[in-house]
């Protein structure tokens, strides 16, 4: 494809703009990584005979020799439709200044709430009504990270399908269901109902995350509130130590960051509105030890995610097993 | 002030510029909450007999009587020049489209390295070239949140007077000690000299987090390697575990999450030079659990950053004492 101006062309940039999106129900994934991403998760699919993700592929010469894994994944059949083109028709679809020669249209991947609470789903983050679309991208990617089976986006939330989300998501969004689109009426019943203690993160939240951890760490050493279960023990079973409402400030000893939780981060200048956090099972702050006034909700949500993500995965106190990742500027990154 | 032409306001609007701040060695704040914090460092400056930060502060009326708080410093002898503008003017002087009423001219408060390390810090981010405004202002805040005393910004990083970055620092510019152009050749060693570990986060690091973490809160228990120091008791005079080395993997037992540390963050593409964490004495990764394939710089600052707070601050087993603070969107946000 060399024609800038040709219809195909100025549909796929459409999909920058949500009336389009919502029409075709497509997106556009930009970039070498959210490509690759989308192509994998359609490549699992369709081996799992379900209906891919890709709905057409597009990338220059230059791209394909720079990037031999993504060639081998539209060689294996990844994408129905595969076009080279030009840097000047990758560049007049795309909505960035360099989409780095690849950009992909692809169907949307949202799941039904109801599916997700059907897995029996450990960890979940609740965005209610984040605006920001870079936010929401880095609490999709750190969700990810942290291993959730989840993010749901309620109503007013920013479309995780405007690219700049999809951008900062770097292939997260292809990793974990999304759920789209939730009344905040009913949710946190809806929650609760999938098996989840609702966790509202709350800067002005009786209970101190670092209480909850140091209560989790206690109970795996045997001398805090709570005993935890032995390896093989249902951990329904183990005794609840009466100590426990004593032992972390503003909880009746019910919540543990160990057990199944949905964390519900709030929108960037309101927080989270007021019947949210009445009917969540606790208000919980992450601590400011510095001068700092409130934390960026990224932050927040980073700091959440992954103390619930240590504390479910960690059984016993000395090192764990889970292996170290990139970060940012690994050689995959490269 | 009615005219948007004057040449008072182009100077201000001029700070924008990297060129202009520089040779003026000035920059702007704006919006309420950092004006707010930079009249507040000014007047601790100015009652400890020290220059201040601020040289002028504009405001609109409605915005004073929006924020009597601001007003009361202002009153309180805050800024040197208080001259009331109209919107138009706020508007013509800020690179935001809406400054909210208030734009204030600041000295540079970046300090010498050694400053820094004579003050025996126990716990600093160094920013190595990170390139992104808005990483650089979320890692400030996110070192500002847990309560470091130190943020670090190596020569051919992003400068964080640009308006971008002093906007999502919320303030947290104001808080802690800056260093910036900080040459990479001899930093660790003068970091080490400092009495600090280095860690280096590294997503390939052969130390995982939370194995230092975990060992960590072992040592707190008595179980793990190393048994800490009873209260009061030197910690340098606590007998080490001889099983440390094998407990966490990728260490010589050496690194204690509780010591003082310099974390170093490295640039988005590129991650650290391999001469920076070689001469660490760490790599350490933060554990990706799902299916990401990195995570954002900012993100493994947030968590690194966070990690070393807690362990340096817990001391025994149970809830600790820390207060719990506003995330974004409290009360103080409206």
């Amino acid at each position: 494809m060399t024609n800038t101006q040709a219809d195909r062309v100025k549909e796929v940039a459409r999909l920058a703009g949500r009336p389009s999106r919502l029409r075709r129900r497509e997106f556009l994934a930009e970039g070498p990584q959210a490509v690759r991403e989308a192509l994998r998760l359609h490549l699992e699919r369709r081996e799992a005979g379900r209906e891919g993700v890709v709905v057409g592929a597009y990338a220059t010469a230059e791209a394909l020799d720079r990037h031999p894994d993504i060639a081998a994944l539209l060689d294996a059949g990844a994408a129905p439709v595969l076009r080279q083109a030009t840097p000047e028709v990758l560049a007049a679809m795309s909505s960035t200044v360099t989409p780095q020669g690849f950009v992909a249209v692809c169907r949307f991947v949202d799941v039904p709430l109801e599916d997700v609470l059907a897995a029996a789903p450990r960890l979940v983050a609740v965005l209610v009504e984040v605006r920001d679309p870079g936010n929401a991208g880095t609490i999709i990617r750190a969700a990810d990270s942290a291993g959730a089976d989840a993010v749901i986006l309620t109503g007013a939330s920013v479309d995780p399908y405007n690219p700049k989300t999809v951008r900062s998501t770097v292939g997260s969004l292809f990793h974990l269901p999304l759920v789209l689109g939730i009344e905040l009426d009913g949710l946190i019943e809806r929650l609760k109902g999938g098996g989840m203690s609702v966790l509202a993160a709350d800067g002005y939240g009786a209970v101190n995350l670092d209480d909850l951890q140091d209560a989790r760490a206690a109970r795996l050493v045997g001398t805090g509130p709570g005993r935890s279960a032995p390896e093989g023990e249902d951990p329904a079973a183990a005794t609840p130590d009466p100590r426990a409402a004593d032992v972390v400030p503003g909880t009746d000893g019910s919540i543990r960051l160990e057990e199944p939780s949905a964390w519900l981060f709030g929108n960037e200048a309101q927080g989270l509105p007021p019947e949210i956090t009445e009917a969540a099972d606790a208000r919980v702050a992450v601590p400011v030890y510095g001068h700092a006034e409130s934390l960026n909700v990224g932050t927040a949500a980073t700091v959440c995610l992954y103390a619930s993500a240590r504390a479910q995965r960690v059984t016993r106190p000395g090192p764990s097993a889970a292996p170290p990742s990139p970060h940012d500027g690994g050689p995959s990154d490269r």
